[in-house]
């Protein structure tokens, strides 16, 4: 009996154990299948399609048993097939499913004598996948009915994240452990089982919200990884992400002739480079037939580019686009560069790519920040949108929150991106959004991609932070869709991620949908940016100097704040970033009085007094402002705290200890930079204010053991 | 030209450097003096007496001349003087001085002829400082007319401050620098200028508020203070004090015979002991002739006393007191008293001393801490008041912050000790006020005593907070009067240490009286005590448990917090410590429906969800005040910064820092007391609480770097 007892508790505590909860599984967790599942009769569906085995898998792990194959006129069967299968040719759909192009799928009701059926067809496998996770997510939402009819297809055709890993197992701005592909270091390259298992758990998360392209290593990348060595198990990644309809790229270093291949130069119009290359990318695509291409960061912050020959960024990227041609390859060529003291920096990037605006190969796109600077809590969108009319853009978005908190703060990055997205350029009028600029709408180009600076490491959870999933869910929603609302998006993502209890979904929701902008507003409100820590980029320094560093690398250079007032004057009495901007935006943006608060400081530089369309002056403004952030991020909090009961103790007890650094945090910098410029402004924060709970000094003294990696 | 430019800048720099406010004038600023010089056309007064003398010197100091000394019939004069000088004799006032005492005195308008005279006499020249005294302040809080019809006699006959000064010049539990009389360490034993100024200033500020006694050296009394070296030491700083009435007393240590005089024994009925006393005695009286007498800890945390050797309190006090009587001098014998482990520690010293009352000589008086425990934020009075009945009790308090966030935290005390004073004993039926059992008024004893543990160091404004010195000034104004209001002694000080602009007098006011209930919440309300970090008394430890320390040391021996609730039963069910009260009050304590709030787990080991006299349960009620404790220091700082246009930079900006660090603090308290007591309430914080930044982890990390003493 007692030996009964204590095997009995040491299974309890292995179950306890197994089950766990530490967020690995994501979204992916159809919870809701078995309540689901009498809705299916049966799946009349060709067994060897993996997007059926795929369907069968998930089913059979959340309700214990495969839903049986069917065929013929059953009641409520599911039919899931690509157009030329018999079941999918005879029910009529085939020219919207040609419509839908490769990757898009409809999900349909059909009713037939009496009969109702659920259909998922499409016109190629790929789409197939897509549809599948498409229906499986919607029987997790409850969104599930008798009267569908769906239809899809993705608004760009390249849907890529790009992970900034390096080959030692160190991420570039990771905030979530280190890297799922370099996860040993150079002296232990073997791949194990539980690398695959974790590659294929990564490949069906993205899959799931139509992600279909990886760049591998960091942007800022070693000549290393074009070795035979990093190709052999660049192969292995692919072999297991190519089921799922995920390519792999690789982010190239320019000088990897030089570096790697022994040559003397790198010149992209030498003939023995390009003799390199061309073979480098036989030698590649012999191992990975179905390769995505390169994305390179070339000429920007001290990395080696076509410019170092005296050659243009065109003369590079279609050099490069020449040799993956014939294999279907592309180019992903970014446009982050600013050359220090030229300029204004933000407007480096627009007069560096202007001029060579439809120099570029049609397998070369142009990889454009949605900001002119960097990944800040807000910018307007970079001038590039739009006016390159001849040169396919691609949106380059972080998911990983290098200059949002990290994995510490709770940030929904949905809005930003729908922001972005939905900013008008008027490039051809009202209406031009940027989401329309890229994705083929206005301009017909035939490449259209968009990238996300993913979020993902070896942490249980994937991304640090439970909430920081949403991020990487809204990135493969949006790429898929840009014109989904955020709402949307995170309706889904809770549902799928924790609980479809209104109760719970509704404040939760509006806690993400909130959060980006409470963070403007603790850290960088009204058009501030870059106040960030030197280096590392978490938490304030509005004052740091760094003595022999970049003038554009240092807060100073951003906010010029003097007695006089604080902001860029990039009006026409300033920089002249303005002229960068379409009519009406660039008139809009250059008068203080039309510009939008959001922005007014990235446009102006203005007296402390100046009248904000609050009716308030600019000081009190910034004061309400860091204020209002502070009380946010607290009732973040309480929204959290009261949402206990429908969380696992693990991931609630993670979100809350997050939300406390936060709320903590979002007092650090508002101190920080009220009591930082409240030297120049010479004012008092308005009295109705919480005050300061810190001194300056103190504050100025915090040097954080923090790298730009971890 | 440049070089007179340059000696002028110089001369401006210096200036400044003089007038730079440090806080060091206390409350002597008498600035609005020269508005009302024109108040008086002359003094007819004894030049010689001191209180004229000290009078004179700070009119001119502040008006730039001496008023000039009239005789007759002037308009407006002022006239100084005791009863036996002529221009007070023929004022038929004598009676009312003499009824006055010694130490009284009058201040009244009186008209003759047509003629204004305004008269500040007294019986005695003592009586006649403090008369000149109360004089300046009314000139300068504005209260100055012509119709004063002023009598004045202090409350308790000995008004002393204790200080807690080590020989090395440390203080223990002091907050504001080393100490101001032993400032040279045992190796450098020299009286500079330096030291006799300081010891000057002391000495005015304290005759200014009436207190006439100071203990100048820590109540853990070394023996070498009765050495010859220390005691010439002694009566150099008594001749500084004697001109403003301030007597000199000293700690001893009990083993004194022993350990400084190489006796086998300190036995006090040794007749060898009460040689060396009384030998010892008669040395430092002729040294100092007015010496007033000593102040023993015995038996008391570690300290040795008459116990060691059979004897009772009463024994070691009486030998002490036969040693001083024929000297005049008295007996401060502290009933701070605690064997580990015998009982409920807040019963112990009840249960020692009751026994002995009655047994002490005439010129003993007992010292009892205002509470049973010690110095907490707030405990009842100690039961020890109107118990004693045949045996005077003196009461001491803590002027210096031991347990109040030391000289961080702006709290006023002098609230706690009006509530002190003020609480009604019953001992005699209702109105038996505390302040009435100690001051003659129900008990008819001849010594009546007051202590307050001082909070004086090196630091420029004395007190480390500029608003600690309102404590000292408090408590000296209570010693002299203990039915002044905390309302009328903030007033008074705030006038004559800020200003008496009513916009700045009224709410910083109400900051000071609210300051202590708000300390109280964030730090331990509805009764908790001692949840203090270990040693240094400074932040929150309620988990503290140091191996091999005196349980009663230890913040869980008195919170009892457990999934069954919270507080320590000192009801008839548990310790009984409220039977050493007088009814009604015993059996208001004892239930805890009508305990009240402000003492419940003091008194109650009560359930999470024991319903409050708000109808919410106790774990919501402890939330709700811990916050409110938390909102109470925002408030202060938005009050403060409000008033930064009436205060000079300086001073303004010591408090603003401190007060951000008070807010700063109470967060962490709130989090920590209540992260630490949720884990056995097991119950939400309610949900319109501001959250905890804070993990419990981290907080359960903190150690400072802090001692018992600076």
């Amino acid at each position: 009996m007692m030996r009964n007892l204590i095997a009995f508790t040491l299974m309890l505590l292995m179950v306890i154990g197994v089950n766990a909860e530490n967020g690995h599984q994501l979204w992916l967790r159809f919870d809701r299948l078995e309540a689901e599942s009498p809705v299916f009769s049966g799946i009349n569906a060709d067994k060897s399609k993996f997007a059926v085995k795929e369907f069968q898998q998930i089913w059979k792990e959340k309700t214990g048993k495969l839903l049986p194959v069917v065929s013929g006129q059953i009641d409520n069967q599911l039919i899931v097939g690509t157009r030329k299968d018999k079941n999918i040719l005879s029910l009529g759909i085939d020219k919207e499913l040609v419509r839908q192009g490769k990757e898009g799928y409809v999900i349909k009701t059909i009713s037939k004598q009496n009969k109702t059926f659920t259909v998922v067809a499409s016109a190629d496998e790929k789409g197939l996948l897509y549809g599948v996770y498409h229906l499986l997510r919607i029987l997790q939402t409850g969104e599930f009915n008798k009267a569908l009819n769906i239809s899809e297809k993705p608004s760009y055709s390249v849907r890529v994240l790009n992970h900034w890993d390096n080959l030692d197992g160190t991420i570039e701005r990771g905030y979530a452990g280190r890297s799922i592909f370099w996860r040993y270091s150079e002296e232990h390259p073997t791949i194990t089982d539980k690398d695959i298992s974790l590659w294929r758990e990564y490949a069906r998360a993205n899959a799931s919200i139509g992600i279909n392209g990886s760049v591998l290593n960091n942007v800022n990348a070693s000549p290393k990884m074009l070795s035979e060595e990093y190709l052999l198990k660049v192969k292995a990644i692919a072999s297991e992400l190519r089921p799922y309809n995920i390519k792999v790229y690789l982010s190239i270093n320019f000088s990897s002739p030089t570096n790697l291949g022994g040559l003397k130069t790198s010149d992209p119009l030498n003939p023995e480079v390009k003799m390199w290359w061309a073979k480098k990318v036989n030698e590649i695509y012999k191992l990975i037939p179905d390769f995505g291409g390169f994305l390179v960061k070339a000429n920007s912050e001290g990395l080696p580019g076509p410019q170092d020959f005296g050659r243009t960024h065109a003369d590079g990227a279609n050099m490069l686009a020449d040799a993956l041609k014939p294999h279907g390859g592309i180019v992903m060529w970014r446009a982050f560069v600013y050359d220090a003291g030229k300029d204004d920096r933000a407007k480096l990037a627009y007069k560096e790519f202007m001029p060579l605006d439809g120099q570029f190969r049609d397998n070369v796109i142009i990889q454009v920040k949605n900001g002119p600077i960097d990944f800040q809590p807000r910018e307007p969108f970079s001038p590039l949108f739009g006016a390159m009319k001849k040169t396919p853009l691609m949106p380059e978005v972080q998911i990983t929150q290098e200059y949002l908190g990290f994995s510490n703060h709770l940030v929904f990055l949905s809005t930003m991106w729908e922001e972005f997205l939905e900013s008008d350029t008027y490039c051809n009028g009202k209406g031009s959004t940027v989401a329309k600029t890229t994705d083929g709408t206005i301009f017909k180009q035939k490449l259209t991609a968009i990238a996300g600076v993913a979020n993902i490491g070896l942490d249980a959870n994937w991304c640090g932070h439970q909430f920081a999933q949403a991020n990487w869910y809204a990135f493969g929603r949006l790429a898929w869709n840009n014109s989904l609302t955020s709402a949307k998006i995170a309706d889904e993502w809770i549902k799928q991620t924790f609980s479809s209890d209104a109760k719970f979904v509704e404040p939760v929701k509006s806690m993400m949908l909130e959060s980006r902008e409470a963070t403007v507003n603790y850290m960088m409100p009204l058009g501030l940016h870059h106040l960030f820590a030197y280096g590392h980029h978490y938490g304030p320094e509005p004052w740091c100097d760094v003595a022999g560093a970049r003038q554009d690398w240092m807060p100073k250079y951003y906010h010029n704040a003097s007695v006089k007032g604080i902001g860029f004057d990039r009006s026409t009495t300033g920089s002249n970033a303005v002229l960068q901007y379409f009519s009406p935006l660039k008139e809009d943006f250059n008068d203080a009085n039309t510009c939008p608060d959001k922005y007014i400081l990235w446009f102006h530089f203005l007296p402390w007094d100046f009248k904000m369309k609050s009716g308030r002056i600019l000081w009190d403004e910034l004061c309400y402002t860091y204020d209002k952030g502070v009380q946010q991020t607290r009732e973040f909090q309480k929204n959290w705290d009261k949402a206990e009961r429908f969380v696992d103790p693990e991931r609630f007890t993670q979100v809350q200890n997050r939300l406390r650094i936060q709320a903590h945090d979002a007092v650090w910098w508002k101190d920080a930079c009220l009591l930082y410029f409240q030297q120049f402004s010479k004012r008092p924060i308005p009295y109705d204010i919480e005050r300061p709970v810190y001194k300056l000094d103190d504050l100025m003294k915090i040097k954080l053991d923090l790298t730009h990696h971890n």
